[in-house]
C-alpha cells in the first residue's frame, strides 16, 4: 500500500483517546496525560462513554461528538469493544488508529480471529491500524508522545526506533533519558495486524529529524519486501537492526509471545548484507553505534590513529581496533616531525601517540590537529583518562572545535565516570561521540568504516543469466511434481535429472550415464574414458559414501564389473527398502580443490545460496556462507572471501591456485536455478570440484517441496 | 622471596613521602593530601629537604629525622636521587619503599640502568620495592589511600585491583566511585624492577575483604611460577585477568610503553586455563564478572530460568544465554502448577516465564521462589524493565529477602536508566548483582558456571610418563648439542632420529628407514611390507610435499626405482641449496583419520603442546587448541573437546569412530618430550594418523633451539 496513507500517524491535526480515563492508575490515563503534557499542537479529544471532563477537557461519550480536526484515534479500551470502536472511527472517516489494548492474537486462536476481524473492519473503511497490544508511537520534534508510559518522554535527537516489543521501549526511552541521548521518533507494532516494521522504513526515512533508524525486530514476514524497501532506504539512512530469536530457546519464546516466526539466523544474515542492514548483537551496540552514525563523517578507509596520554589505554585501544577490522595508521614522517615538536622528548610519536600523562588541552588539541592532517590516517579515537594534571572539561572544550570542522570521524574514550561528567556533557551538546571504554569507541569506528564502504560498494542489480534451455528444465521439474500430483512422485530428483537440470543452467557436469547392468557399466565407462566412478543410482539414498555406494578410480573393464555389484550390494545392505535403479557411471575428473554450493528456500527470505568448504566435514567445520539468490556479484565475491574454502580458491601452500571464475559463475547460476524454481526446496552439489580450468559438479542432489 | 616481606606494603604502622610538597599542583602534595584524608590509622611522615610543614604536621628534611614508626616509604622525587633517598631507607632499617617517579627503564638503556641500581640497593638492604613509575597504592578497609591521584579514592569493597598500568588505575577508581562499585585494594605496579603480579597474589589472597582478584596485565615475565601461583590462589578466589597487547600492532605498543615481553596469545590462553584464571576481553566484562563472582553463590549447572514481565526481553535474555553456552531450565510440572496459582491466565508458564506487564512485586518474589525451589533450576535471571504499574524500587524490596538467603545464583536485569535508580540502589546495597541489558547478565551468570565447574574439578597433577629409555633420547639430542657446538649442527632432526625419538617416548611410527640409492630403497620396502611411501630425507626441507619430495603407495620395486629418483630430483630443483640424504622408505598406514600435534617452547610460559586438524589445512582452518606441558589428563581431554579435529575422533557421519586413547596417549607423551627437552625449539607430528587401534605417526619435524 501507499506509504501516504501512514502519513496520519505522523502528522496529525488532532487524535482522538478513545478511553480516555480519569483513574490516574489507567493506561488510558497516561496516554491522555502525555499527550497533554508533551506539547503536542494538534488537538487532543478524549473519549469515554461515562463522559466527563480530564485534564480540563471535555470527555465525549462517543466518536461522533469528537469535533474536527481529528486525523487519528487510540483506542484503549477493552479487546472486545474494539471493532465497534474501529466502526466509529471508520464511519467518522478516520484513516488510522493505534489499537494499545492487548487480548488479541498474543492470547490464542480466539484473540487471533478477534485480530483479524478489527483488520477487516478497517480495510473496509480503507483505514491503517497500528497494533493492536502496542505502546502507541511518538515524535519528539513534533512534539507528540502518544503512548502511555510514564513521563518523561526521551530527549529529542536523531535516532528512530522502531519495536516490535513494547516492554523494550520503556527500557529504551528511560535509557535515552538517563544518558542524554535523543530519540526522533519511536513506534512499538505490536502485534503488526496490519503496519509492520517494513511500513514504516519510508516514513522513517523521510523524516527531516531522523538521521538513523534502529529496528528491535523479533521476526520478518515478508522478508523479500523487507530486503527491496530497506535496500532502498539504507542507501539514504543507516538502519541497525537488533533481530532477537537467534537461538532455538529464544525462538520458541518469541512463539509463543508474538506468534512470530523466527526465521533461521544465516538468512537474516544475508538479507540485511543485501539491504546494507547492519546487525546489532545486542541493544548497547545498537545505540552506541547510532550515535557514531548520526554524528561522524565517514572515514575514507580503516586506517585510525590512537591519541592518548596512557600507554596502557593505547595498548587496549590498539588491541580493540584489530579486533574490530580496523588497523593502526602508519603516520608519515612530518607527522611525526610536527609530533615532536608538540611533545616532551619521552613521548611516544607512533601510532598509538603517547603525550604521556602531563598533555595539556592544548597539546591535546594540535595533536589531534596533526594527526587529522596526515592523509593516511582516515579516522582518529582520542583517549581521555580523568587527567592527573588539567581537568577532562578543558581538554573536551580544546577538542570540540577541531573535532567538529573535521572531514574524518573522531570518537573520543572518557576513561572513568565522575571526574570526566563534565567533559562528556561538553562533548554530547556538541555531537561528539564518547564511550567509557575503548573497546566500545573501536567498535564505533568499525561500524563507520562499514558503513562508507557500502556507500562506496556501486548498487549492483542481482545477477540475471540468460538460460536458453529453461523451458527443458521446466519440464523435468513439471513431470515429477505432475507425478506428485497423485502423491508419491515429488522428493528427490533422480541423479541423471538433477545433473541435466546443471547442465541446462551452464554449470560443468563429468561425463556420465546411469548403467543398469555391470555389462552396461563397462560400454559406458569405455564410451567415456578411463577411469571412472561407481554410484549407487537411487533416488531414496541421499549420502551415498554412508551406504558403502560409491566406488572410484576404476581402470579396467573386470574393476567395473565387480564394483557394480559391490556398490549396489552395500547399498542394498544398508537401504532394503531403497528402489535401487542401477549405478551411475562417471568419468573421473582429476584432483582438484573440492567445494559445496547449495540452495534452499527459507521460509521468510525464499532462495538462498550456500557456499563453503566440501565433502562430509562441512557440517563439522561450518565453513559456509550465505547470500539470497539470484545473487550480485559482489555477493558470489563474498561468499568466496569469507569462506576458507573460498579463500584457498586462490593458492596456499601445496594447493594450487583454481579457476576461481567457474566457481563464481557456477554460484550464479545456481542462485538462478532456485531463483526461477521455488519448488526446488533444496539443490546442493556436493562436491564442486575445481580444477585449474573449469569447476565440475560431481555429485548433485535436489529434492522438490513436498 | 617469602611473600612476608612483602607484609610493610599492606600493613604500614607509618609512611613516610619523600617528595612531600606544599604546591597543590605536586604529585607529592596529591599524595600527602590522600594519605592524611583517606584516614589512614598509622603515623604519615613527610620529608623534603625545604622542611617548612604540610597539612598542620613538620616537613622533615631527611629521613634520619623521620621519628618512628615508619615501615614503607613512599619515594616522589627525580629519578637521579632515587639511588641515595633508598640508601637512606635501607640506613634506616626500611624494608619496603614505593617509587612513585618516572625516569627509568621505561625511557630507555639509561633509565634501565638506573632502575637496576635502585633494585641493587633495595636488595642489599632487604628491601622490597614496588614500582618505579607507579601511582602506588591503596587499601580501602585499612583504610590507607597512598597514591596521588585526585581525591575520592573508590568506595571500600570486595575486589583487589591489580595493575601493570597507572593510568588505567585512576579510571578504574573513578568508573568504580561513578558505579558505586567497590574495591578492597589497588595496587599500581609501575615496572615492576622488584615486586611483580605473582608477588602481588598470595597478599591478595590472604586479604580477608577480598573477594576476587582482578588483573591488568600488559604481559608477564616468568611465566611459569605465575601459573603455579595463581593455581594455588584461584582454589581460595575467584582471580580474572584481562589482558592486553593482544595483537601485533597491541604488541608493539606494549614494546614502547613497559618493555615487557608480550608472549603469544594461545600460551596466555592455556596457562590461564590451567592456572584456573578467568579471561576477560574488556574492562566492563572484569568488572560485571567480578561483581557476580564476589555476591553470588555458585550455580549446580547451566540450567537457568527466566523471569520478566516483559516478552521481548525474555527473547532477548533467552538468546544471551544460549550464546554464552547457559540453556534454558526445564521447568518442572508443579512448578508450572505453583506459577499458574500466582499468574494471570494469558501470562507464559514456560521458560521464559512472562508473567505479563502487569506483575506486582509480590508475583516476581512468590515466582522467583518458585523457580528457586525446582531443582532442575540451576540460576535465576530476573528481569525488571520500568513496570508499567509498579515502582521498580518496590519489586528490588519485593525480591531481596529472597535472592539474600538463596544458594542459587539470581541476576537481575534492570531495563532503563532513570526510573530504575531506586531499585539498583537498594540491591547494590544488599550486594544483589544487577545489569542493565540481558545481555550482561547472561554473560555474568556463564561466569559463575565456570568458576563453579573449575571448583568442581579435582585438581589434577601433570601426567609423568614413565620412559626408561629417556638417556637413548637424552644422547640422540646430545649429538646435535655437541655439533653444534662449532656452529653448524644445531637446527632440525633428521627424519630418522625425530622418529626414533618419538619411538622412546612409545609414540607409534610406521616401519621405515633411509635409503641412500633406488635399489637400498627397494630393499627396505620388501623388507616392510608394500605398499610404501617415498619422501626425501633432508634437513634442511621441511614442508617435503611442497617441493614435490613426497610419494604415497608405491607398489612395486618399479614404481619404488622411479619414484626414488622422482623425489630427489623433484626436491634438487626445487632446492637446489638443501643437502639431500636420500629418501626415507615408510611402510603406508591404512587410512584413518588424520590429526596434528605438535610442541612449542613459549618465550614467557616454556613448553606448550597444540593438537588440531592435520594436513596442510591446519593453518588455514585455525582448527586447533593448546596446553601447557607437560599435561594433566583433564587437559588433553579438553584439548580433544575444543576441536572439530578431536570431536570427530568419535566418529561422524562416514567417518567411523577412532582411537581417541591413542591420541590423547600420545598428547601425554608428546607433552612429556617437550618438558623433558626444553632444548628442542619445536617438534611437530603432521599427521598422527588414527585407526580403530591405534595411531600412527606419519611424519614428524624436531627442531633444535638455535
Amino acid at each position: 500500500m501507499d506509504s501516504s496513507t501512514l502519513t496520519p500517524f505522523f502528522t496529525p491535526r488532532g487524535i482522538a483517546v478513545v478511553g480516555a480515563s480519569q483513574d490516574s492508575t489507567k493506561l488510558g490515563y497516561g496516554l491522555a496525560r502525555n499527550l497533554v503534557h508533551s506539547n503536542y499542537p494538534g488537538a487532543v479529544h478524549f473519549v469515554n462513554p461515562r463522559g466527563g471532563s480530564l485534564l480540563g477537557r471535555p470527555v465525549y461519550s462517543n466518536m461522533a461528538q469528537v469535533p474536527e480536526p481529528v486525523d487519528l484515534a487510540f483506542l484503549l479500551i477493552p479487546a472486545a469493544m474494539v471493532p465497534q470502536a474501529l466502526h466509529d472511527c471508520g464511519g467518522r472517516g478516520l484513516k488510522a488508529a493505534v489499537i494499545g489494548s492487548g487480548g488479541f492474537r498474543e492470547t490464542g486462536p480466539e484473540g487471533a480471529a478477534l485480530e483479524e476481524e478489527c483488520l477487516q473492519i478497517a480495510q473496509s473503511y480503507g483505514m491503517r491500524l497500528i497494533g493492536p497490544n502496542c505502546i502507541g508511537l511518538l515524535d519528539t520534534h513534533m512534539p507528540m508522545n502518544a503512548t502511555f508510559l510514564p513521563p518523561p518522554g526521551p530527549p529529542p535527537g536523531d535516532v528512530a526506533y522502531l519495536s516490535h516489543s513494547g516492554a523494550i521501549c520503556a527500557a529504551v526511552i528511560d535509557w535515552a533519558r538517563g544518558h542524554d541521548f535523543g530519540l526522533s521518533r519511536l513506534v512499538s507494532l505490536g502485534n503488526q495486524a496490519d503496519v509492520n516494521e517494513t511500513d514504516m522504513l519510508a516514513p522513517a526515512a523521510a523524516d527531516p529529524f531522523t538521521r538513523v533508524i534502529n529496528l528491535y525486530l523479533e521476526g520478518i514476514r515478508d522478508g523479500r519486501r523487507f530486503v527491496k524497501e530497506a535496500s532502498r532506504v539504507s542507501r539514504q539512512k543507516p538502519v541497525i537492526a537488533l533481530k532477537v530469536g537467534r537461538y532455538a530457546s529464544g525462538q520458541r519464546a518469541v512463539a509463543s509471545h508474538t506468534g512470530a516466526l523466527a526465521g533461521q539466523e544465516s538468512a537474516y544474515n544475508a538479507a540485511f548484507r543485501r539491504a546494507g542492514v547492519i546487525r546489532a548483537e545486542t541493544s548497547e551496540e545498537m545505540f552506541d553505534w547510532a550515535r557514531a552514525l548520526a554524528w561522524c563523517p565517514p572515514p575514507k578507509g580503516r586506517a585510525i590513529a590512537v591519541l592518548t596520554n596512557a600507554g596502557g589505554a593505547g595498548v587496549t585501544a590498539a588491541d580493540a581496533l584489530e579486533s574490530n577490522g580496523m588497523n593502526l595508521a602508519a603516520l608519515q614522517e612530518n607527522t611525526c616531525q610536527a609530533l615532536r615538536e608538540v611533545l616532551p622528548a619521552a613521548a611516544s610519536l607512533h601510532n598509538p601517540v603517547d603525550m604521556l600523562a602531563s598533555a595539556s588541552p592544548d597539546q591535546y588539541a594540535r595533536c589531534l590537529q596533526i594527526l587529522l592532517d596526515d592523509t593516511g590516517v582516515h579516522g582518529v579515537m582520542v583517549i581521555v583518562p580523568p587527567p592527573p594534571m588539567f581537568a577532562a572539561g578543558a581538554v573536551a572544550k580544546a577538542l570540540i572545535p577541531i573535532i567538529n570542522i573535521s572531514e574524518k570521524p573522531v570518537v573520543v574514550t572518557l576513561m572513568g565516570e565522575r571526574l570526566i561528567q563534565e567533559a562528556v556533557e561538553h562533548f554530547r551538546s556538541e555531537h561528539v561521540v564518547e564511550y567509557r571504554f575503548p573497546e566500545r569507541a573501536a567498535s564505533a569506528l568499525a561500524v563507520l568504516a562499514k558503513r562508507a564502504e557500502y556507500l562506496q560498494r556501486a548498487e549492483q542489480a542481482p545477477v540475471q543469466v540468460n538460460i536458453p534451455g529453461i523451458e527443458q528444465a521446466r519440464a523435468i521439474l513439471k513431470r515429477y511434481l505432475d507425478a506428485g500430483q497423485g502423491g508419491a512422485g515429488a522428493g528427490w530428483l533422480a541423479q541423471e535429472d538433477a545433473l541435466h537440470l546443471l547442465e541446462i543452467y551452464g554449470i560443468a557436469i563429468p561425463p556420465s550415464g546411469l548403467a543398469r547392468t555391470p555389462q552396461e557399466a563397462v560400454e559406458k565407462a569405455q564410451q567415456m574414458g578411463l577411469p571412472v566412478a561407481l554410484k549407487v543410482a537411487s533416488a531414496d539414498i541421499s549420502h551415498k559414501s554412508d551406504v558403502g555406494g560409491v566406488l572410484l578410480s576404476l581402470h579396467d573393464p573386470e574393476e567395473i564389473m565387480l564394483g557394480f555389484e559391490q556398490v549396489v550390494g552395500n547399498a542394498r545392505r544398508a537401504r532394503p527398502q531403497a528402489e535401487i535403479l542401477g549405478v551411475d557411471v562417471q568419468r573421473m575428473i582429476p584432483a582438484g580443490q573440492e567445494v559445496i554450493i547449495g540452495a534452499v528456500q527459507d521460509a521468510q527470505f525464499g532462495p538462498m545460496v550456500m557456499f563453503g568448504s566440501g565433502g562430509i566435514e562441512v557440517e563439522g567445520l561450518k565453513d559456509v556462507a550465505f547470500a539470497l539468490a539470484p545473487m550480485t556479484e559482489e555477493e558470489a565475491e563474498y561468499l568466496l572471501r569469507s569462506t576458507w574454502a573460498g579463500r584457498k580458491l586462490a593458492g596456499f601452500r601445496s594447493f594450487l591456485p583454481v579457476d576461481r571464475a567457474a566457481v563464481l559463475q557456477a554460484l550464479l547460476r545456481l542462485a538462478q536455478i532456485a531463483a526461477d524454481f521455488p519448488q526446488l526446496a533444496e539443490i546442493e552439489i556436493n562436491p564442486l570440484r575445481v580444477l585449474q580450468e573449469g569447476a565440475f559438479a560431481l555429485d548433485v542432489r535436489a529434492r522438490l517441496a513436498g
